[in-house]
């Protein structure tokens, strides 16, 4: 049962640099050596990144997407999910998440964010917004993964 | 990757006769056996005897909740989905199925197959609301999984 | 305050025959003349009508509209509320309506009538699907009108 | 038809100091004196103040809420909209606001601040979220509601 491991979202800009996008797939290959479950918003840039690091390490991919077309997907996601809900599918990335990973990103990483701590989740901060104490500042990949899986730890997640 | 692959949705309710049970338990495990994926609304009844049968032949089972909690998906899930919609989730079981089949159910088993019709979705029914001559009758779960699957193909699920 | 009147959903094809445009008008006067505040999708058909028919007698209307564009709605709408959740806006006209008239409808009507069922709530029928011994039958505005105010009669809406 | 009315978006936390409450009231009331019809999510604190200096003012309310029962709504609001998306109600508070007013608020506040911002719509700030150059500051409640109505100016609402 997949559903026993840890469910970890990786949110960003649909577009990003060459840096950020290299960093998004390393956090992609960690998240899945440590057998955990990416899920993300399903497009392209950092989402896109992780989840192409993953799939080269054998993980597993959901994406959440905001239209009702499966092959609005980026080429490494296992199981797209359509919502049709536009913007509002970011709060379902955020609650299909058990903690998250935040990269740079725009106004809709920033809603991620919010509602990530509005509903008492964990994020991991990779050079993202700084708008609270809260969110946990990792500065690479492997301590970003190594903190989530920590702080999303709950006995579903535990071995 | 698992998206190529045919998502057949199989609806009906949460509660069931045993014999309604069965039929869905075999339907799961036809779905399995073609190398489908299974999307359902993640609960008991109808949606837990699929699931089952699916589990059994080695297939893989998507749950679209209408909470927020993952817990609330029966034991063989996979992937449970989260939405926080309430029964506003049922559209989001029609939208990320390719095709469905349809069991005896009560309201909320009409509305799905009446999102699904709508949305031009077919629709294979096995003992299910006679409401519309769209609905391909089936007497079995073998010839239902079977007109399913001829009825889903598109692009990306032809061999 | 108008929350202490009764909102009463109106349901029915986008497009219709002048027979039913005709008779939706007159539940849409009827509604009016009780002092009851109209809902429905929005658009055109026997949304349109019955926008029509209350506006003419001094009503009130809301229009749940499926995209994100206020102008999308009817010229009869007094408030149009934006979604953005395509069909899944038919959830919402029902969870806005304590009680909903039911006209004759395609699929979307029929999703509507589900799920003003499965939630529990009245609803009267005109010529609209025959799917179920709950829908009340009604033969003209008047008594649609009459047996929708005496169902969703409650401390709200008591005078 | 209030249509061709400003719809003003006013956002804030559901608790909030007597200070921000009375200028939250004094918000509500200019936007009552220009002809506008306030947005909010229906609840206490700003949303709450606010709806109540529009009602001193005769103005109307509408109020966007998470749950599905009216009753949750504040005394003060004329259109409770129920919508039962929990958080998500808060994208549909933006998408029906032409313009919004931020005051203080939490983590809520700062996603609706996001899909504003996202949805390419004009935010004025009073003691909010300092988050982006892009939220026009204002100092006092009438400065605020007159920069939100210009700013929110569309054909829909020339005079």
């Amino acid at each position: 049962m997949q559903k026993s491991k840890a469910f970890v979202g990786v949110i960003g800009a649909g577009d990003c640099s060459e840096e950020v996008g290299k960093l998004a797939e390393e956090v992609g290959e960690k998240i899945a050596e440590a057998g955990a479950i990416l899920v993300c918003g399903g497009l392209g840039g950092v989402m896109e990144a992780a989840s192409r690091g993953a799939k080269r390490k054998g993980g597993i991919t959901v994406g959440v997407l905001p239209g009702i077309e499966k092959a609005d997907a980026n080429p490494y996601i296992d199981y797209p999910i359509v919502t049709g809900l536009g913007e509002g599918r970011n709060l379902l990335v955020v609650r299909n998440s058990d903690v998250l990973i935040a990269f740079p990103g725009e106004f809709g990483t920033l809603s991620e964010i919010a509602f990530a701590l509005k509903l008492g989740k964990s994020v991991v901060g990779l050079s993202t917004w700084n708008i609270s104490d809260e969110i946990i500042r990792a500065t690479n990949a492997q301590q970003a993964v190594d903190i989530a899986l920590q702080a999303g730890k709950n006995p579903e997640t535990e071995p």
